[in-house]
């Protein structure tokens, strides 16, 4: 009997309208994929389309619409499976991952073995989980810094018309670990000239400071920080590293943006092979997304994996990262739950 | 209950003498290692040390003497063993993989699940393994080819005193396709020379033509060429392949060279992520330890696994490469038993 594919939209709430470079929102809507085969077993997975990599709600209904006859009738053929969901449609990776993430689920549970375990990984090696203040006013900044009181380590996203404004802001409200994210919200020069002024703040990570593309400002700015510059809109999948050794220091995997969690471990590994830090991070989704890549994050050197802790009515539990640490499930699959 | 590991001493015998361009002879010792669970299971690897990469028999057991005490008690527990065993001791990857791949078998029998499908691969998709033919007096040469007629493409070992003669007695035995491997055994020069010589014969791959670190003799090589280069000593773990990137066509994984059934694959990504062509390729050894490489043959382009269909006493039966197919087993774990 083939595998069947059903879906449910789950409509998501953040706790405060999300702002980074190119806009932002309060309500988010992502798709949950349930695969269930011969025996009633049930895998779920999440789709968070981004407009910014092609997708919205309608394109991954219309996708999975796509996939759904591909999946044959055994779970275990997770090569086989993805490759085929990739020749018939490429890109589409929120649709493709939800699908991903389903089967893993579904072997997991067939095997009485969470996900962490299946890829035999130490869930006590997964390290602390940022938490990210999106752009505000100066006051609402406050509050959000106050109301991620349990979080050791924030990344703020910059990018805005004053990123100057709001690094003052964090950093007179705390003196934790603060790391940035500028959602390719500046050129290079912009980027350079922002170098120190980071450093006065004491910020210790860079995020994608410039365009996708911009692989020569890229380089620029690596090649005169002091501090860590993470590839994230400029590294989608694997076939992406490559171009991006000795431009920057890092990648940042989104299971949204590759489409796979089997390209998730292949990205680490090439990651690795080029001696780049690996971070992992999410889009706005519900526990149900943010618990897959949590499985992963063993391997991983900077976790950012707040998706749904900004969120105030997640439809799950799953991987948690209260007080910062990312704690993995211990059940069969993801180990994601209904609340 | 800590995981409890024992050796065994395999002596092997190859049909004929297996002579390469560095040397050979027709005994091998390798070593069974098992090791076994709190439940009385047993997972099984082998280690076939090879002085070229500086192991004995004697330095292997040294080395598990030291790794022994490190396995701790959850054989799930891959990754961190794994780097718990290399941070201990490095190199010696005959005497970490023989480990690698019992802990790799155990997994396996404790889920019911044969390895191919563990790493949920399709067994279908692996693809046809050469048979090998050493450096040997034309009349052996016809004999070992006449023998080998089950096998549809030959490898024929070459950095001879007479190459050219190996070539045309080979090419007058046969019209089967033929692939060439230099083990190291010419200068970049006389490769270049070679190259033509090797289109007139219709060899369609030259593997390792010069020193394992000439990597600019490589890239002469591979410029020059119109078939695949591979690397073979010159790529030993995942490390060496962005080096090889530009410099050849494809890496040769061996088992017991890059020391851990999860290093095979990760060298797997790292070589698609550079367009590399991936062959896998063994030492003389028992079906023990060619079933292990077997199980990743699905992800692979080209298949070199002769080291157990060279020998007259095999102990065990696992993968098989019959008409030079690979038929990987379907029981759990290797699926490798003793005959």
């Amino acid at each position: 009997m083939p595998l069947r594919l059903t879906t449910e939209l789950l409509t998501l709430h953040t706790r405060h309208p999300f702002i980074i470079a190119r806009g932002g929102q309060s309500e988010y809507r992502t798709l949950m994929v349930k695969i269930t085969d011969a025996d009633g077993i049930e895998g779920w997975g999440e789709a968070a389309a981004t407009r910014f990599y092609g997708e919205t709600r309608e394109t991954v209904e219309a996708a999975l619409a796509t996939y759904a006859p591909l999946l044959g009738d055994d779970p275990f053929q997770l090569e086989a499976i993805e490759s085929r969901l990739e020749t018939a449609l490429q890109r589409n990776a929120a649709a493709r991952v939800a699908i991903s993430t389903a089967l893993h689920d579904l072997v997991g549970k067939r095997l009485g073995l969470p996900l962490w375990k299946y890829w035999g990984l130490d869930r006590v090696k997964a390290p602390r989980s940022t938490f990210t203040i999106g752009i505000d006013t100066p006051e609402m900044i406050r509050q959000k810094v106050a109301e991620a009181a349990e979080y050791p380590i924030l990344k703020v996203k910059l990018g805005s018309d004053d990123d100057i404004g709001i690094l003052r802001t964090m950093r007179d409200a705390t003196d934790r670990e603060l790391r940035v994210d500028a959602n390719c919200g500046w050129t290079a020069a912009h980027a350079v000239r922002m170098l120190p002024v980071l450093e006065e703040f004491g910020v210790t990570v860079l995020e994608q400071p410039v365009a996708p593309d911009d692989l020569d400002g890229l380089r620029q700015v690596h090649r005169r920080a002091r501090i860590p510059i993470i590839a994230d809109e400029s590294c989608v999948t694997a076939a992406d590293i490559p171009r991006l050794v000795g431009r920057v220091d890092g990648i940042n995997i989104k299971l949204a943006k590759c489409g796979s969690l089997r390209e998730a471990l292949r990205m680490i590994a090439i990651a690795r092979a080029h001696q780049l830090t690996v971070m992992v991070g999410c889009m706005i989704e519900s526990s149900l997304g943010i618990t897959a890549a949590a499985h992963f994050t063993p391997l991983v050197d900077i976790v950012d994996l707040d998706g749904a802790a900004l969120l105030r009515d997640d439809p799950f539990t799953g991987a948690a990262i209260a007080g910062g640490q990312v704690t993995l499930p211990d059940a069969p699959g993801l180990g994601v739950v209904r609340r």
